[in-house]
């Protein structure tokens, strides 16, 4: 099947924001999402923007039983290793499941990787779920090393009242 | 002790540099660092920064053995959770061993909360080793739930000829 990958624009967070929230079903924490498409025009298209986009496209002919032609979308921004330098971050790769099986997923995250490399990022990193071994083995046969089972490496996170007690504690300048 | 805590300057990266060997060093990997205090110049303080940075600094008179007196670094940037929006992300967070225990890592990491909620950030986010008890302990204390844990979020990496051969594959647009 003919699938076009381009930069998100701004109108195609609707789009977008409906595949988020497939995505967080199919991640079993569909209740976890709380941003709508207009905090991700304003977040993702402003003048320091939190992140980038490509989307995935089929033609008319072969759009999906609801009508969609944006079928796939990879969600990305950049980070930093003070051991490496620039690195670029997928935070969100996702294909509607009609369309998987046809290159979309890799063409999508090639796309990224070379948008990378165009930036100067020497990696390119993302986090999976244990138990989502279809997505682990997908990625780990695509060259990836899983950092958490080679070195230990725990992702910790701080939200809610926990965040906030910390920044109340920041000492005053 | 008294200290201050300060967005770093372009003039600081020599400082941070060492302290980022430093760390490398503790985390049992200084074969690792491959970027100097040049790259840093050039990525933290450009149009565009991939990072931002906070120092800690104790007055002359309680300078260090080798005559330091930026004795630690907090070096972070922002993320995006396509669930709950911007988040900010510590890639690193290093007190010099004889200046700890005085509050400067609390500090340094309050401080960096507090630039994060300025920022509307709703997270904020880290990764430690899993046999860096003591780390893992410090945050755990402070309110940071362990989401490889609790998730099983496991962390994956592109890199070398493994993120070569994935940019190779990107479709032609």
């Amino acid at each position: 099947m003919k699938f076009k990958i381009r930069t998100a624009k701004q109108e195609d967070c609707k789009e977008i924001s409906r595949m988020i929230m497939d995505l967080a079903v199919y991640e079993k924490m569909p209740e976890q999402v709380k941003i709508s498409h207009r905090e991700l025009e304003r977040d993702g298209f402003c003048h320091n923007p939190f992140f980038e986009c490509l989307v995935a496209e089929v033609p008319e002919e072969h759009k999906s039983s609801q009508g969609h032609t944006t079928v796939g979308y990879a969600l990305y921004f950049y980070t930093y290793s003070t051991w490496k330098g620039p690195s670029v971050f997928i935070e969100d790769l996702y294909v509607m499941p009609e369309y998987r099986g046809k290159g979309i997923g890799s063409g999508l995250m090639a796309k990224v990787a070379q948008v990378g490399k165009e930036k100067k990022c020497v990696r390119l990193q993302l986090s999976v779920l244990d138990w989502n071994t279809p997505s682990l083995d997908f990625y780990v046969r695509k060259g990836a090393q899983d950092l958490t089972a080679s070195e230990g490496w725990h992702a910790l996170r701080f939200d809610g009242e926990a965040l906030d007690k910390l920044a109340a504690e920041a000492p005053k300048d």
